[in-house]
C-alpha cells in the first residue's frame, strides 16, 4: 500500500515533511495547499505534486492522509474537518492553545474514529529514542528523576511570541511531552518559576524567556526542566534519566565534531543552529512512523491525548509561576 | 607566623584536617581532643601533637585556632566558647540545625570579634572555583540560570539520618551554599519537591531521599538543584552556570579515567566513591585558605552568615515540599 | 544546467551514488548498466532511469557524465573509453592496482582533456573537511605531524582479499590519500611494518591485516598511520594534525550517542558498523562536488594524479614492510 | 621495618622524592647530599634530615637505601658504589647514555646482589596502570597494536639538549619503556623518522625535535610512537592499546576540567604544564613501590635490565632515522 498525502501549509516545516514523504517508498505526495501561491508552487515544482485548495484535498478520493502545517489557530478546525472526511491526520503541535478547544476537537476525532498523530518530533530523535529504549530494557531500573535541558539559540520575533501562547505552551511543551515520554507515569503536580532575563520586550509582551519547572508524579518521580530563549553556543538539547540502577543520558549533537587545541585550550565548534538541523533525522522518522502506522494499522503515537496532556502541564506551569503555588494537574484538566 | 592548631574531634573528617594542617608550612597541629581516647591517640601518634581536653585547649596559650569536627549538636556551644577564648574558629557545617540557635551563636561571634569559617568544602574544589573564576572574569556574562546535580552513591545509616535534620539540612545544604556562591544574588523564593524513592525506611524515619529544588532571586535568576541518596555509578557532583554570554560547567571527576572499547561499546570506570576521595584537593585548599586568612588578616569566607543563609534555604525548601507552596526566604529568616 | 548521468555498476556503492545523483537538483540519472540484469533493474525501478549497455551509454548524446562502480580490473579501460567519448568521469578508487597501468590511463585522460575525479570519499566527510579548513585558516600553524587511525570492524572475505591488491593498496590507500590531503607537501619516504594478527588465512593468502606506516616529506613533516582489519567496537576512523600552533582532531562518529552509567561504570554504544553508515554524508558531498565541478567548470579533485600518488605510497609501503628498509617514493614512481 | 634513605641530589626531582619519602609511614629521610650547599640545606630544613657527603652516606650504617638524582653522567658510578656498599638503589633514568657502560654497571649490580630500581615514573601513573591492569585481566584480549603519544609543552634549554644524548635517549626512552610495559613481548625491529620542525637550533646541536617510531615484536605486534618537543596546549601524554577483543586507552589529564561554551564554541583549559604536575601521583607511587619492594623483599621493577632495553631501543631508533633502514634490536644489543 502507498499512502497518498495532501500537505496543508507549505512553509518551513511543511517543506521538511514534503521531503520526508517523497523520500519514503511507502508514501506519495499528491497535493499541496497554501494560502501563498508561490509557497505551494515551490513544493509542487520540487516534488511533482498538484496544487489544490484545502477544500479540494478534503474531498479528494486520491488522498489518504494529510499533514497539517498551517498556523496554530487553524489546527483544531482542520483536524475536525479532515477527521470527518475520513483522512488520517498528522498535525503539527499544538492542537490548540486552549485546553477546552483541544478537548472538543478530540471528541470529534474520537467520534469519527479518525487517526490523529501530533507532531512532537523529539520522540523520534534516535538518541532520545535510545534513552527510552534503555529504560524499556530495564537497563537503569525504575525511573526516579529526569532532567531536561532545552535552550534555544535566540528568542523568536516578538510577533511570534505574541501569538505563541507563551513560553510554557510554545517551547516548554516539547519538554513536557518528553517528560511524559520518559517518566512512565502521569504528572500530578507542577511547580514553575519564570523570569525575563534575555529580553525585556518579551516581558512587555506578557511572556517570559527563562523558566524552571519541577514535575512530580503520584509515586514521587520527579522531572526538572530548564528552559531559556538564549544559548549563545547553539541549540542546547539534553536529557538525563536517573533510575534505581543507573542513569541514561543523551548529550548534545554537533554538526561538526572536531576539536582544536592551542595555547588557549581545547576548542570545539558550537552546536546545531536550531531544530531544523538538529532534528533532521527525527522529522524523517516521525513521518515514517505515521506512514507505518497507517499501512500496518498500528496505534499511532503521540496521540491527540498526548497533545492535550502536554498542554495541561503548560497551563499548570503558568499558574504555578504566576500565583506562587504548587499546582495539581487535575485542577487544570477539570476546568 | 605559624598558626598553632587545636583539633576538636578526631573522626574521619578531623583526620583529613589534621593531615592538611600538618602539610601546611604555615601551620602546626599542637593538640587534639576527642571523647574516644584511641581516636585522639591515633592523630597524636601520626602527627606528633599533644592529647588534651577541650577545656585545656580552650585555655591554652599555645593554640591560635581550632578546627571543630565534633558532633553537630556541640558546634554552636563550642563556637561560642572558643570565640570567647579568642581563638580563630573553623567549624564543620552546620553551625546548628536550628536557625534560631545559629542566629544566637553568630551574635556571640560578632560580639567577641572572633574569626569564624564554616566548612563548605565544595567552594574550594579547583574545578568549581574555576567556574566561579570564569563568572568573575565575565566570560559568561551576567549569570541567569544555575543547575546543580548532587547525588550520593548511597544513603547514610538510618541512625545518621535520624539526627541529620533531614536531607535538605544535611545534603542539599551544600548545594544551597554552592547556589549562593554562584548566583551572585541572594535567593528570594524556594520551590521544592521531595520523595522517598530509594529506601522506604528513610520515609519511615520522616525524611526524603530524592529532592528537586528551584531557587529564584529578586532579579529572576534561577537555580535548579537535583539530589538523590542513590547513584550506582559513583559520587555525582556537577554544576553548570548559564549566563548571557555562555555557560560554564564542571563535569564529574574520576579516580581513573581510562576507557575500554569492545563489542559491547565504550566503557569508563565509575566515579569517585564519595566525598573523601572526590574532594581531597578541596579539603586541603579549604584549610589553607583558613590559615592564610589568619596569617594575612584577610576576610574569611564562607562565614557564619553563609552558614545561616544556607540553612534558611533548607528550612524554606522543607516547608515548600511539605506544604505545596512557593516559600519566601524572608519568611523563614524573620521567624 | 542539469548534469545527465550514466551509472556503470549497480552494486552497493553504485546504489549509494544513484541515490545522491537523484537527490541533487542539478543532476539526473539517465541510465544504468550492470552485468546483472536484476541489479540494473532495481536501480532503474527506484530512480526511474533507463537500463542500457555500457556501449549504449558510451555513445549516448543524453549522457554528460558517468560514475564507474564496476570491478577494479575494468576501471582503467572504462576511464579511457569514456574519456575518448567526451564524458566527465567519476571513478571509484583505485584507477588500477598497477602503477604503470594507472600512468598509461592518465595519459589518455590528459590527451583527451577529459575531466576525471577519483572516489576518495573521506575527503568529503564534514568532520575531516573541518580539520582541513582549520589548517587552511592557519588555526594550527604550519603542519608538522599527522596521525591517522583507521580500523575496520572485521576483515573482508578472503576472495575479496585475493583480488584486492593487498591491505596497503586496498585499505591504507584511503589513509595515504588523507595524509596527502592534510600534510600540505608530497611524501618523500615511506617506512612500514605489516603483520598477520587477526586471521592466519589472510597471511596464507599473501596479505597482512595489521600495519603501521610512517610517511615523511622533504621538509620533515611526518604522518603516522595505524591500520587493522579488526575493531570489535565498530569502524574506527580518526585523524589528528599537529601544527606549530596547536592540534586539530576529528574523533569517531557514533550512530547513537547516549551514555548509560551504572555500577559497572559509564557505557556508550559501539561506533558505526562500517563505511556505508559512517560516510553517508561524505558520499553525498562527493557527488555534489563532482556535479558542481562540471556545472561550474571548476577544477575537480581528487584527480587521477591523486589516485596515482596514493597508489605509489601503497607500493612503497609494501616494499618497506617486506624488504625492511626506508623506501623513497621517487624510486617507485620512476619504475 | 622503616627504610632509612639517603638522597643524592637535591634538585627539582630530588625534592619530589624527598617529599614522597617523608610522607611514607614506612620510610624516613636520614640524609641528603648535594654539590650545592644551599640545595642540600633546603631539603634538610624542610624534612629534618642530615646534610652529608656522598662518601658519608656510602658508609653510613643508618642508611638502607639511596635515591640517585644527580647528573646523568654520575649515575653508573654511583650505582656501582652503592651496590658495593650494600644499599638498595633507586636511580633516575637513564643508568647511562652508553649501552656498553650500562651493561658493565649492571654486571656489578648483579655481582653484588644489589637491588636496583630505575625511575620510569610513567609505569606508576594510575591511569596507565589501569590500562595495564585491563590487559592483564584479559579485557582486550591479546595485545596487537599500541599507540603512544608524547609531546612536551616546549623544548628544554639547548645546554640540556647538548648533554641529553638526543631526543630518542632523553625523551622517547620513556615511551620505549611504556611500549615494553604494554606490548607483553620484546621488540625485535625498530623504524624511526626524525626531523627538526620546532627549532633549528636543536638541529644545529645535532639533535631532532619531532620523531615517529614503529616498534615490532617477533610475533608481529606493533607500537607507534609520536613525539614532539612542542605542544602549545600542554603536556600531551596518551596511550592506547588495541587487542583482539577491544582497545584500552588513557586520555590526557587536566589540572582543571571545566568547559565554557559561548558563541565561539566549547572551550576547555589547556593540559598540565609538564611532568611535575602531570605525574604527581606517579612519583609518589613509584617511591612507595620501591619502599614496599625493600620491606617486603619483593621483586623491584622497572629494573636495571629495563633501563638497558629501553636504551637499546633508543639507539636502534637513532640508527634507523639516520641510516634509513629498519634496525634489529639484537644488532644494537650485541655490539
Amino acid at each position: 500500500m502507498t499512502v497518498r498525502f495532501g500537505l496543508l501549509g507549505a512553509g518551513r516545516i511543511g517543506r521538511v515533511h514534503a521531503k520526508a514523504i517523497s523520500a519514503d517508498a511507502k508514501a506519495r505526495l499528491v497535493a499541496v495547499a497554501d494560502a501563498l501561491p508561490e509557497a505551494a508552487a515551490a513544493v509542487a515544482g520540487q516534488y511533482g505534486c498538484d496544487i489544490r485548495t484545502i477544500e479540494e484535498i478534503e474531498g479528494a478520493a486520491d488522498v489518504d492522509a494529510v499533514v497539517i502545517c498551517t498556523p496554530t489557530t487553524t489546527h483544531a478546525d482542520l483536524i475536525e474537518r479532515f477527521a470527518r472526511a475520513g483522512k488520517a491526520i498528522f498535525c503539527e503541535k499544538p492542537v490548540d492553545l486552549s485546553l477546552a478547544r483541544v478537548r472538543d476537537c478530540l471528541r470529534v476525532v474520537e467520534a469519527t474514529g479518525a487517526r490523529l498523530m501530533v507532531g512532537f518530533n523529539r520522540r523520534f530523535d534516535p538518541h532520545f529514542r535510545a534513552v527510552r529504549a534503555a529504560i524499556d530494557e530495564g537497563r537503569i531500573g525504575a525511573v526516579e528523576m529526569v532532567t531536561i535541558t532545552s535552550r534555544d539559540p535566540g528568542p523568536p520575533p516578538l510577533a511570534y511570541i505574541a501569538r505563541s501562547g507563551g513560553i510554557f505552551r510554545d517551547m516548554t511543551i516539547h519538554d513536557f511531552d518528553m517528560a511524559r515520554f520518559l517518566l512512565g507515569e502521569e504528572v500530578e503536580t507542577v511547580q514553575a518559576s519564570a523570569s525575563v532575563l534575555v529580553d525585556k520586550a518579551i516581558g512587555a509582551a506578557g511572556d517570559f524567556d527563562s523558566v524552571s519547572v519541577i514535575l512530580r508524579t503520584a509515586s514521587g518521580r520527579q522531572c526538572l526542566i530548564s528552559n531559556s530563549r538564549r544559548a549563545t553556543y547553539g541549540y542546547d538539547q539534553r536529557i538525563e534519566v536517573h533510575g534505581s540502577l543507573g542513569v541514561a543520558s543523551a548529550e548534545n549533537q554537533r554538526p561538526v565534531s572536531i576539536e582544536i587545541a592551542s595555547a588557549s585550550g581545547y576548542n570545539r565548534p558550537p552546536l546545531h543552529d536550531f531544530f531544523m538541523t538538529r532534528y533532521t533525522e527525527a522529522y524523517a522518522a516521525e513521518i515514517a512512523t505515521f506512514i507505518a502506522g497507517i499501512t500496518e494499522g498500528a496505534a499511532i503515537s503521540p496521540s491527540g491525548e498526548d497533545g492535550m496532556q502536554a498542554l495541561a502541564l503548560a497551563d499548570a506551569a503558568l499558574i504555578s509561576a504566576t500565583e506562587g503555588r504548587t499546582v495539581r494537574v487535575a485542577e487544570v484538566l477539570s476546568q
